[in-house]
């Protein structure tokens, strides 16, 4: 659909309606003592000719699918997105003044507290490869005709993820996304790189194959017909803005040193803007089109597996994924280009229409998914649990968005073998477990894998699943169930002297470890705590109290991993019991997995010595 | 210097060079039983070419200033580089043989082990990023003529840091590196996203001011020609070379599903290949300039700061190290273009020339000090710790290389205050106490920062060291000395019922709640835990066993932080004390520092609380 290119009367509503959020985000601001007032100003104008002559989006009704999408990836101005929502009548002015106090929903930067707001930005870099999951979203899988808008700063230009986003839209022709670069030349130390060199980042974002526009970004008329024209493309375009930081207030127009303060003097500034106006903008409503139903899912057939066998459980979680694909078509897929390892490719024969592709792009992996999950679909995201560490900033923001994301991280730990640690993850436990709201989950064998695979699509949050390259034993039978937050005492009898926590690949070990301890006349108890977090912390506080000793055993770092989770568990009880832990303790180099295991001192013989070790304390 | 180009003979034995190093390539994985010889194969004739007429590298003097510094990036193709260097004569062919076993040097992917190998590879998109550090290294601190020579698959293109990377090189005009990529089409699951369409990456390439030539990889005299004209390039080069992987046996040649393997027939490749041969490369010697002498170091004048005043630490920081760079003119910074934020601007101002602004882009920032400190320099990198999230690879991978990195990261915690979550590092402590050899401080004073400010320069691996936003107390003299591992006991009485552990932030808290509870007649015990990594556990210990109680308090999630690396710390005791924990407990949002603490629950008072519940236990 074109929009009409705006008359001179509309032209001048846009520029007063612009004058506007500069003031009222100064306003905010100002009652905050706080904020980033000038790097607000320098897009008012942008964002005003937007919502008011290009946005699709009704306020009321947040969960219309058919609304566009905003993101400011540039979420410092939050200000300025604010000031839209208060023109859009979406906040009272009493409420703009209640930016960045205690117990308001107008943040800092601003997060999905407020219906309006998709994701939280303010990590930059991030809301443009969101914006690419949206895109696509709205693309292939919604197949609506909702428009995705995304306002960049030029500072960010400098991140690779915003590269990879261009990469990937570009490539993907995505038709229905739109980047609006605000180049006010100022990032918040000083200059930018390229300054106001529009064409300097219009030849970078071109070569992509991106459609780009040059504008002043202050000049309605241009703004506008710039938006017409994007929505003309048939590939996503790129207007390139040439701003003024602080745009309208002498004080702070394109100075340095004027980044994240309020101005000095907020009356005299609102004087300079022609005075607080009280524009009440009416958005255009989205088309009325509905998303496509969803079939209802049908009762899923976990896939089985046969006790005694041996099987790895990267398989059990692809072909759980790949089953669960099946009955459920709001599961969708998300590779970092290695699915034959992940074993992600299974759900990509059966469900290539919901399979994306996203190369060796970790950051647009994750923020592919994050991009998805705001129209309702249950991503599930997989590569090898060490190139996780890549996307740690956008699963931190995808936390703070409430995001709820299935991560599966393959190739966990020495036992990987030859490969070297630069493709092991032994930081994925630790750094998974400082993510709000996460769980954490490290099966063990293949049943159990293939419930939990099942099990987080229902979660919220983000649900991290780590998995194991080699074949393991199928320690469970078909029928046993695994709720998060439980454990599996896998041997136990009264005269237990010690507890054995382990989980994933050190399961196996400590129950081999307990069968010589046994030989010995030592019992333990094995507690396979699949669950890291949250952790079983019953079982293991019951434990604690039959056996007075906890081993944990776990192939990480002994850093942030099982072993502290067990250790924090038990701040939680009424007495602490001798805990001791067993993780890797030297730089792997290459070897063989069960050469790993025993270098690393997570073996059933170091499992055997910790034990006596413990018990001759 | 101009290279000449290579007559008909010597282009002929450059061919067979090339065949030698896919034989031998072929020969290791096979032995190793796993590898990657078809991505090695691709590349060799690039890489003999190389050796054979282009590096200049004293193999047997690894120190040499002048040697040029050959990284692959693309690390899996490790029995390429290894059959390199058998063919330089630097390991013998035995050793070739002991590919990924244990104990060898020649592990699945290349590190540090290897005297010729600068920094680990594996996790792809890294080496290109450091050789950016490499060659600033060169022009602006060694001012030496050695060459930066990075070898890059097409797949590790989608990476975001790759083009970081080109940003910043070619911003720089760094003409001492030259990127080679090995554009055999084929990733590991399937095709890239460009295939051979190598004017798609030039494009991209030269649009961030590189010189680029596209060549067919496999041509000897192309080849030759290409590295003489980047040479003579005035920026840096980045050749894109079409190739085939498993280039020369027609059972995997261009083929799919043939990645990461040894070859199914080893002796009928290498039959078909030509055989072994035993060529000794005498490669080109580096130029005889020695690196500039660096001036002998003064004794350091520590920033004194006055016992009762209140000062920021990350305050503290900036002109501490502005001092270090005073006296030590091997210590050189780099910001993450927040440097007014984090202080770092204070170096900048008196040490303009050991400054590199990297704006925001912070894997690319990590990355040029990793390639830094393989030049001996002192890298000290910058910026706020949420934000070093998004390098946490780049930490990881530096960690495996066992490079020398001092972190800092500002802006901790809630205590930010109104800027809201996404600016609050929340997860620092936990994914830097999982990195190898990491040390992790988080001191709570101006005195005590400025002296882990310059204790860190001479330390081996990472250190972290962790600032806050806004003014504390100073709360020890200037003459106090705080080593690595250590803690202070700020409060101590024989009749101490219980211990509060404190770092950072919530050292002043736990101060205030100990005077409270003693003016209810409870004498605590209070601990300055600045050392997170290596925790003072003897300390501990001790305070454990006299009060046998202990509260933890930190400005962090509860999990992987200080109150983990307490309770660690006792599973070395010889009995285990009660343990309670502080961390922040629910998401926060916008408010003032003093606010945030206490809706996180680590104020004073909670600490109070916390107290009194853990003695009524």
């Amino acid at each position: 659909m074109a929009v009409a290119t705006v008359d001179a009367e509309k032209q001048a509503a846009l520029a007063e309606l612009g004058q506007q959020l500069r003031v009222d985000a100064i306003r905010a601001a100002d009652a905050a003592g706080s904020g980033h007032p000038t790097s607000s100003m320098s897009a008012a104008d942008l964002m005003a000719v937007l919502l008011g002559n290009h946005l699709r989006y009704d306020f009321t009704a947040t969960q219309n699918p058919g609304n566009d999408h905003l993101i400011f990836s540039k979420g410092h101005a939050s200000p300025l997105l604010y000031a839209m929502f208060a023109a859009a009548g979406a906040i009272a002015d009493d409420e703009l003044l209640t930016f960045r106090r205690a117990g308001s929903r107008l943040e800092g930067h601003p997060t999905p507290q407020l219906p309006w707001v998709d994701v939280a930005t303010g990590s930059l870099g991030q809301g443009l490869p969101i914006g690419v999951g949206l895109a696509l979203a709205g693309r292939d899988l919604d197949q609506l005709g909702y428009r995705v808008w995304v306002l960049c700063g030029d500072s960010e230009l400098a991140e690779g993820s915003m590269w990879e986003a261009f990469e990937h839209a570009g490539h993907a022709r995505l038709d229905n996304l739109v980047a609006i670069v605000d180049v006010n030349r100022l990032g918040q130390r000083g200059p930018t790189r390229h300054g106001w060199d529009t064409a300097a980042y219009a030849r970078r974002i071109a070569a992509f194959g991106w459609h780009t526009i040059e504008i002043d970004g202050h000049d309605v008329g241009e703004i506008d017909r710039a938006y017409t024209e994007a929505l003309g493309s048939d590939r996503p375009t790129a207007i390139l803005a040439r701003t003024r930081k602080g745009k309208g207030v002498a004080a702070v127009e394109d100075k340095e040193g004027a980044h994240g303060k309020p101005l000095p003097d907020a009356d005299e500034a609102i004087r300079e803007l022609g005075g607080r106006r009280a524009i009440r903008v009416e958005v255009n409503a989205p088309d009325g089109n509905a998303a496509p139903p969803r079939p209802d899912t049908a009762s899923l057939r976990i896939p089985a597996y046969e006790q005694g066998s041996e099987v790895a459980t990267r398989t059990a979680f692809g072909e759980a994924l790949e089953a669960l694909g099946g009955v459920r078509s709001d599961v969708v897929a998300l590779d970092g280009e290695v699915s034959d390892s992940t074993r992600l490719g299974y759900f990509a024969r059966s469900h290539p229409e919901r399979f994306f592709q996203c190369y060796i792009a970790e950051q647009q992996l994750v923020a592919a998914a994050v991009g998805m999950q705001v129209r309702g679909w249950v991503p599930y995201v997989s590569t090898f649990a060490a190139f996780l560490s890549r996307a740690y900033d956008f699963l931190r923001m995808a936390a703070i968005s409430g995001a709820s994301l299935r991560v599966v991280g393959s190739h966990a730990g020495v036992s990987i073998g030859e490969d070297g640690p630069s493709q092991m993850g032994l930081e994925d436990l630790a750094f998974f477990r400082a993510l709000w709201r996460s769980a954490v989950l490290y099966p063990c064998d293949a049943n159990q894998t293939a419930h939990l695979t099942a099990a987080i699509a229902d979660r919220s949050g983000i649900s991290y699943l780590r998995t194991t390259r080699g074949d393991t034993p199928v320690l469970y039978g078909p029928e046993e169930t695994f709720p998060i937050g439980g454990s599996k005492v896998l041997r136990s009898s009264p005269g237990d002297r010690l507890t054995i926590v382990a989980a994933g690949i050190t399961v196996p070990e400590a129950l081999a470890a307990a069968d010589r301890l046994a030989a010995d006349g030592i019992a333990a108890r094995v507690i396979d705590a699949y669950s890291v977090k949250p952790i079983d912390a019953a079982t293991l506080h019951e434990a604690a109290a039959d056996t007075g000793r906890v081993l944990t055993v776990e192939d990480h770092w002994p850093q942030g991993g099982l072993g502290d989770a067990v250790l924090d568990a038990f701040t939680q009880a009424t007495s602490m019991p001798r805990v001791a832990k067993l993780g890797v303790l030297a730089l792997p180099g290459s070897a063989s997995p069960q050469e790993q295991l025993q270098h690393a001192g997570i073996d059933a013989s170091a499992v055997v010595d910790g034990a006596r070790a413990l018990l001759s304390e």
